[in-house]
């Protein structure tokens, strides 16, 4: 398949650019019956929303979702869901200077290369604007899920500044109490620091997400290469500016023996099986286990800066670009509901799947 | 798709257990006239293969490969490519005693939930015997990417030993050149220490492998989900113990600005476009830009280990597990032309779908 | 995938209900460069629209499509291409009566049973309103076809009326001057008085395409599974009231011996290989051979006739129904752009697909 | 993909050719816990088996299958189920002088435009023989449906013999009773004449064999692409010596009436939802609806005669082909277990994909 379609079956195709008329979202597959409230995919949206705190661009966008096809009374069909979210505040005119020249670290070079054309405005198809169609899409990926499993995403690094604490000692619902959305107050105010600095140098910086899945079901992954950490993994490496994904202990592992690492098996008190420690994050041999699936995503400081840089353009000259537009100082904040819709669309088809090989009673 | 397939255009099919008959693989979409060399296949083989080293486990297998299909005088028909490698020392008694117990950190207990039955032998699918497979299927991979593509993995991390020069400074002909396959012989000897220190106390340690992929051509990705690094990082993630992965400045990114992070665009000597540094890691937005790719995995320590651990089995009891068996202290060796094979496979995969959309002369 | 994508290379997906806001299509996988002519959709989808003439439903509909991605300069960029089309005549209150009743031959119960829920309005997604998408991917399709390849569709049988004159006898550039879509005016006539009987009566009446495709490369069809003429069979047979598909010889090659269905190989006065006969219908194999693809698709009567029917209602109760609406007396002349949409997007694909291994120079 | 898989939640892949080691297909999708008879397997092989009677081939294959992955205690493990079959009667030396000729009505033109290079012997990949494979598999299909399914095919016409007695009134259990695989012993007489006949003077027949499909469960089929009449057809062409399927009323639909053709909706005495009539051939808006699915599929007559006959050469000569090997008369009898397998195969995939979205309690 070409690439702008994810999951099997819940299969997503996303559509639209930065600045055209709007992005969009097909999602098929989704079971007829399932709840669809435009309330809380328009909630969801605004999470990703610009505009939203000083930590993020000036580009205004109402972010409103309308529904075109595969919903009757608020709930799935089972036809092809559709969704559309006019863009209210694209400027083409912003970027007539820079279509000449390929800005360091975007994809306009590639894009070239690759397919001849280049839609001039604003990045088109590979700016970050596509992940709104994603983030709709969660939110109806998510109902598919049982309301046991509880998918909660944070900044757990912004630059220099590094959250310490392991997740089993924070507050999850505290991760939206600020900006930055981490949910450590104090960290979080050293976080929004180190952004704002940024942004008045004109500058970027990177991050990392950890993202805490709990109550999924034991089952999901298909070996052995649809492992369900290897499709999380694809998915999450799929979002603009994502570097790296961990697992479990990770990078980490690398530092352990095996004896240090494995899991043993023992018993909840209800009798479930369950790990006494977690290094594996919760998927064992590509399927989840029941445990805390665990993962971090490393996401690279934005591309656009407020300073001049040395490029070439298309006709080769070397140039300098003097960047213009409006863009975010650090995009972790925002990549949060990203990271988890993600996680929504990768469990949701997993799930689907499972159930088609699942034993009847 | 059920998850045994991988590929979209060249597409392979993996089949068999660890201590079954043999492992198989079916290649569909090699292009006809593709150059199929049987003793490529069987020395790739062996360089995966068991035994080769006192730093592996002393299972012997020849691991050499048969053509069933798809190749006449060592060429591609354009049929789908069966291989067969046959199993010939795999011992079912010795997993008599462990099919009643949950090994920690093995996908038993996955396994055993997500199926109800349970390949009783030696992790059957889970075990990495299905990568002679991937490796096999790798080498015909390769064959249809130019030979300027030079695709290089070598360990640069066992346990607690890194590797700190950088690719650039490394002779990675001499990849081979130890046990180990690291590229630096006196780093090499640090970790060949280490890992007979972990065989000697029945331990395993982990690692990370780095992977260059020189003379790349620019153009291979497809946005927005099946970005390159996307398919790159799910085929990577998809090795048994691999539990992390990250792609040019990766983890480090987080800690870097943009102004830092950003690859200049500049010319080589022969006009063509490059970029000065090469954080992004010779993908942008998804596609290659010509620069090498470089990107590093980790795996975590073999899960198997000579020592009694505790956990419990099917009925739920909690037993002792007393290890038999014969394994690798160190997987790191081993895996990196698994590293190599799944880099090859989707390249190949990438490059037939480029061609598809490639402008015509 | 679920069913509402066709195409691997070159992919559609299509939403959107019959009474819903309207009808829209995703196409992925255009190479970039691809003209795209919004005149020329919606010049083909005033071919498939209603209330063309009195030979269709008196449903009017202007069937302007808009194009919301993918396209600059009227060139595909190789994003999504996103087409939309409101529904402007949709009356929802025409169906409440019948929202009760499962209507003989229509799709009500069987949506019913498969999904629980039913869109109530006129049929939703199983109405053929879902095919003004296809038509409008078409012609996107034929874009990436060379000029020299010609798709022509004609009306060949209207219940007991048969053109029988072979299509070498034909004038193909005279299948759109008349209603019925028959290129020999005589036999159009009376296609077009049985249908009009038919009208009056309230009743409606079937018949058969025959689609000549000629200038087709040898060499699209991807065996054994991906044959040819089994894709062009399964998306034929996709389309509303199709009941059966036939190529070449078709069923009529039951009654012949070998000896005499068998096509000979020879030359052309230009030294290229062709069969003297063509009861293959251009295909063999499973594979395009050059010659001209011939194939009859049958449809079956509308099932909406203006006429009681004894039915149950979703309670289970026997009820009569009393057909309101709007439809069409038959369904032929409407479905001739929707079968050479179709074949446009299979043969895209299937040359998509053949590119990414044909030998380069 | 390439055109080697069919299925997506039940998947096969096929490889191997006519004259070279055996034939093989993996399985995967197949769920857990599903029995797999070895005997079974090779009871039906022997069904389709070449050298079974005197209207057959005189080729003899003993076509045993192994298994060498996927089962064990006779059931599917959940990993892929891996079957192979090897060749016993492959004559290469056969195939020597007609490698340079292209044979009329066969695929080695097709294949040699396509691929560049052709497998010498036995036309290779598109031989029937690959079609053991695939009846091999439509055995574990069968095993995930109820056996409430039953799935019969039989021939009902041979060259100008055609059965007229509707499948109501025939016993179907009788379909083996002859080698023709009629299941009236009187009209298989005359098929069975026709068939000697025409291999006494060198030639071949064709015909047409009818499916019939009974205990289907209702709500099969993913509209409107996927329609289970859609999959249906595309894997009955698929078979070698198709040219054309038909479902419920097919081309005689063209013929009828709005009115005559509608099925009304009624009880049965156990109050459950039927159709009066069943011109819609069990499937309504693309989805099964309880009631049997018929079609009908046309199989030319076999291209191989033991005739001469003028063709052309690889390098464009005009020449004489004088036939040699050895063929079967008419492939009907030898087709029946491959289109049941094929129904089969549609059926379990559609079945596991139903799972996935169906309501549960």
């Amino acid at each position: 398949m070409p690439g702008n379609s994810f999951g099997e079956r819940f299969r997503i195709t996303t559509f639209g650019e930065s600045h055209g008329p709007g992005i969009g979202v097909v999602i098929d597959g989704c079971p007829a019956g399932t709840q669809v409230s435009l309330d809380d995919i328009n909630k969801e949206l605004a999470r990703r929303r610009p505009g939203q705190s000083q930590l993020t661009t000036a580009r205004r966008e109402d972010d409103i979702a309308v529904i075109q096809s595969g919903v009757v009374d608020r709930k799935a069909t089972g036809a092809p869901i559709a969704l559309w979210i006019a863009n209210s505040d694209a400027r083409e005119s912003d970027y007539t200077e820079i279509a000449q020249a390929y800005r360091p670290s975007h994809a306009d070079y590639t894009y070239q290369v690759k397919y001849g054309v280049r839609d001039p405005s604003g990045g088109g198809r590979s700016s970050a604007r596509e992940t709104a169609a994603r983030v709709a899409a969660g939110v109806i990926a998510r109902s598919i899920l049982s309301s046991a499993v509880q998918i909660n995403a944070y900044v757990t690094q912004v630059h220099n500044v590094m959250l310490t604490k392991p997740w089993t000692e924070l507050d999850l619902s505290k991760i939206d109490g600020n900006a930055v959305r981490c949910p450590d107050a104090e960290c979080a105010k050293q976080m929004e620091a180190v952004i704002l600095a940024a942004k008045e140098s004109g500058d970027t910086v990177g991050g990392v997400i950890q993202c805490i899945i709990q109550g999924c079901p034991p089952g999901l992954g298909e070996p052995v290469f649809d492992k369900l950490h290897a499709d999380l993994g694809k998915a999450i490496l799929s979002i603009n500016a994502c570097k790296g994904v961990e697992f479990g202990s990770g990078f980490q592992s690398a530092l352990m023996k095996g004896s240090e690492h494995n899991d043993a098996f023992s018993h909840d008190t209800n009798g479930n099986i369950i790990t006494n420690s977690n290094h594996s994050g919760g998927i064992q041999g590509g399927i989840s286990n029941g445990m805390p699936i665990v993962f971090r995503a490393a996401f690279k400081p934005v591309s656009t800066i407020m300073r001049d840089q040395q490029t070439v353009d298309t006709s080769g000259q070397e140039v300098t670009l003097k960047s213009k537009g409006r863009h975010d100082p650090c995009v972790l904040p925002r990549a949060v509901p990203i990271v988890e819709a993600m996680v929504a669309i990768v469990l949701s088809d997993h799930l689907l799947k499972f159930r088609s090989i699942e034993h009847r009673v």
